[in-house]
């Protein structure tokens, strides 16, 4: 018998599945619309050479390469020269949603607005080693405002994505900022080399995970300072993660949802203040600490008031950002890790022409709010239970086959979901087909019921059954 | 400047594009639903392994094979070992829909209903030439019936796949409907050899296009019949052909559509009976007869009702179909070829298990219906017409920023897409904006504004501009 598994790290999705990523992406596309975001959608294939030198050397490496076709091919081969994998493939599939982003505001610059807000909703792929969560194939949910230099876009972003966890009903979701201009003043307060920033906050990122210790050995490993600077150096960067009290992550609250919005405003006005006199007269350091009193100030009077915490040492390793950067966490202390992230990278989108153009961007974890809401329990009743119909009618023999197939259409074009039994088994077995699928209504077109223009209709979950007139049918299965 | 196109044969789809895509598989989901549907996805790389073998020499070559990686792929490179392509792969992009269900069905036997009714609308990727309306990533849009030999199912699929027709638009769709067994027939009393009865097949599938000389010339070549046998075998063919009158394609007509139907139904009536006759005492043909006579009884009162037209000489290339064959076709003549194609194929999906599983699929050209609709200007307004947003909130400064930004979230409230302004730029150049993108109003949100608490909208197409209480603005815009 053959394999009959999906490839490795890849996942079929069995209707039930479908219906919650359906729901949950609805959900995020009919939110970015109310924000003027538009749809975008690129091939899963792009050309090697738009991909390569984009990733760094561990993208490469995990890229899925397609080998070249036909006549080409077959000559390379042959001729025996083949030495790399560049040799063999020309196209490779899509790694992520941003470089196509940058090669389509290349591509048409001339047909897309100045302004070019758009969100995009597909799967990439990655060679990575499958683990908990971890897919070779899974979707990312993109959404940018290209163009524009002004904070009111980092304001939006934070107010759509808001109403999005909202509406998905996530009640302790925090995003949490920072601004590469306060981690450029902070580092050149504290000394650091301009040459070592980068390496530095690689370092601090992993601060959660790997502790005070680990962070002072790797800026020792990665040459920032000798042992004893570390040590200074992780003590004033202690000083500023105290500005914040505690991690904001896995901090419950017994609270109410307007006393939490308002405890963490007024908690961002003291760690403001507080960093305010850290960074001093540091140019850098005061101009992102303005950036993010700004956004704020627009975030005021949106569904993220109250969600934005400053977080002073929030670092996001990737090294593209040049602005604000947004991470959002959860609250309740059952997953650690961010759901999303994001901020702004005004060197980037332009890599594909001449000029800097301007970019924010947020990056839902589709794959890892699917998984949350499933272990939280969060999907709608409609989409949880869903089956595939609301009515099954039965097929009384096949004289009266034509009879239950009109009855149907009737259904639907009430609006109902109706699944016809498709073969003439005996009563008892489409009743149980019924039960099976967890169809909550059966319909019986009879001899009987034909001639006296009724059905027989039965609720699969309380058992009971009765005789309906044909055109209250619908009715009654809609109550 | 590096190259910004999408991979040749590929398509990026701007937000217009996007919008109109989703319209049409909108309406297919909606409609297959009400059916009882079930959505399925399967991940767009297989193993290698599950994909050869299945689609002929062609589909072979024609497949995009992917790379193997990291120290598997060093090893056999440096080997020197290499010698076809098969060495170097062991993954494929997806080439249909059908062996993906196959394998599903295959591997989630216990999970999945006895009568397993889903629909799958996802790309597939083809190393073919591109050419107009052809791709290399296109979108296929298959339903199939799984489980049942009823010709229930062949009915439920005739009436969704009309009402989805209609809904679209389209007001001269026909689908065409014939029997594996009624050809067999057909081909047992013109004496062809079983063993021929394939080649045939292939040959006459071609009629439209090389016409009767072309088909008796290839039924020569491929060793049917000596060149006298042929013209006779042709002859009694035409007569089949006659059984019809004409071509069901290219019949353009100015009648009410319930005309037609009616037409419809008697037209198949004497093709019914005339076919009879023809087909005598053979068994197969009379089996095929009486199947779709029932097919037919059974749409009678569905959607699908006067759409489906029996055209006897209907063979439809592919060899794995064994019951009802159907196409559809368009009547105005702007469009030859088919837009949706399909039958009972009950040898094909139990490929990957031991026992023979019957199915009923129809698969709709996607691609083609967009373009259709497209020339035909079938698309409705809103979504023809749809822009980034309903409104476009302008910024008077930025001091009143944070204000408009509210203002944007209270129309949002009320349902509408707000885009806000980005920039601080002068109010001409705002206005100038929407209108190169479209946006039907603008709201002007001024000093004078925020303190009356009111706002200044512009029509854009009318070029009207007034002054309307902040929170009548709403229903003003949607009325």
């Amino acid at each position: 018998m053959s394999n009959t598994n999906p490839a490795r790290g890849m996942r079929d999705f069995l209707p039930e599945q479908v219906r919650k990523r359906e729901y949950v992406i609805g959900i995020i596309k009919e939110v970015y619309e109310k924000y003027g975001f538009e749809p975008l959608e690129t091939p899963a294939v792009e050309n090697l050479s738009t991909l390569t030198n984009k990733y760094g050397e561990e993208g490469d490496q995990l890229m899925f390469k397609i080998l070249e076709r036909g006549e080409k091919l077959r000559r390379k081969l042959e001729g025996g020269g083949v030495k790399s994998e560049n040799d063999l493939s020309d196209l490779a599939l899509r790694y992520d949603l941003t470089v196509p982003l940058a090669r389509v505001v290349a591509n048409y610059k001339n047909e897309l607005p100045r302004f070019f807000k758009r969100y995009q909703i597909q799967p990439v792929w990655r060679a990575d080693r499958p683990a908990r969560g971890r897919y070779r194939e899974f979707y990312q949910c993109d959404v940018d405002a290209i163009g524009s230099r002004s904070m009111i876009v980092e304001a939006e972003l934070c107010a759509a994505v808001s109403e999005i966890l909202e509406r998905l009903g996530f009640d302790d979701f925090v995003i949490l900022i920072n601004h590469r201009e306060i981690l450029r003043g902070f580092l050149e307060v504290a000394g650091v080399d301009e040459k070592k920033h980068s390496d530095t906050l690689i370092a601090l990122d992993k601060f959660d995970k790997i502790g005070e210790q680990g962070v002072s050995k790797e800026l020792v490993e990665r040459g920032v300072f000798t042992e004893e600077g570390g040590n200074n150096f992780i003590r004033q960067f202690l000083e500023l993660m105290k500005l914040h009290g505690d991690p904001a992550y896995n901090i419950p609250e017994k609270k109410t949802a307007e006393f939490k919005k308002k405890r963490t405003e007024e908690e961002n006005l003291t760690v403001i203040e507080k960093l305010r006199e850290f960074i001093g007269k540091n140019e850098s350091g005061k101009r992102g600490i303005e950036s993010v009193e700004q956004i704020l100030a627009l975030t005021r009077n949106s569904p993220a008031y109250g969600q934005v915490k400053v977080q002073p040492y929030l670092a996001r390793g990737l090294s593209y950002y040049t602005g604000a950067i947004f991470e959002i966490g959860l609250d309740r202390g059952d997953f650690s890790g961010s759901i999303a992230g994001g901020g702004r990278y005004d060197g980037l989108i332009g890599m594909f022409g001449k000029e800097e153009i301007p970019a924010v961007g947020l990056s839902l974890g589709l794959e890892r709010i699917l998984l949350i809401m499933e272990e939280r329990g969060m999907f709608p009743e409609e989409i949880d239970k869903r089956v595939a119909a609301d009515v099954l009618v039965t097929v009384w023999n096949e004289d009266t086959a034509a009879e239950s197939l009109k009855f149907a259409g009737e259904l639907r074009a009430e609006g109902l979901r109706v699944t016809v039994y498709p073969e003439n088994d005996k009563l008892g077995k489409q009743f149980k087909y019924a039960d099976q699928t967890g169809v909550p209504f059966v319909c019986v077109l009879g001899d009987d019921e034909i001639r006296e223009n009724t059905v027989t209709l039965k609720n699969m979950k309380t058992g009971e059954q009765e005789s309906v007139a044909r055109d209250e049918i619908a009715g009654k299965i809609k109550a």
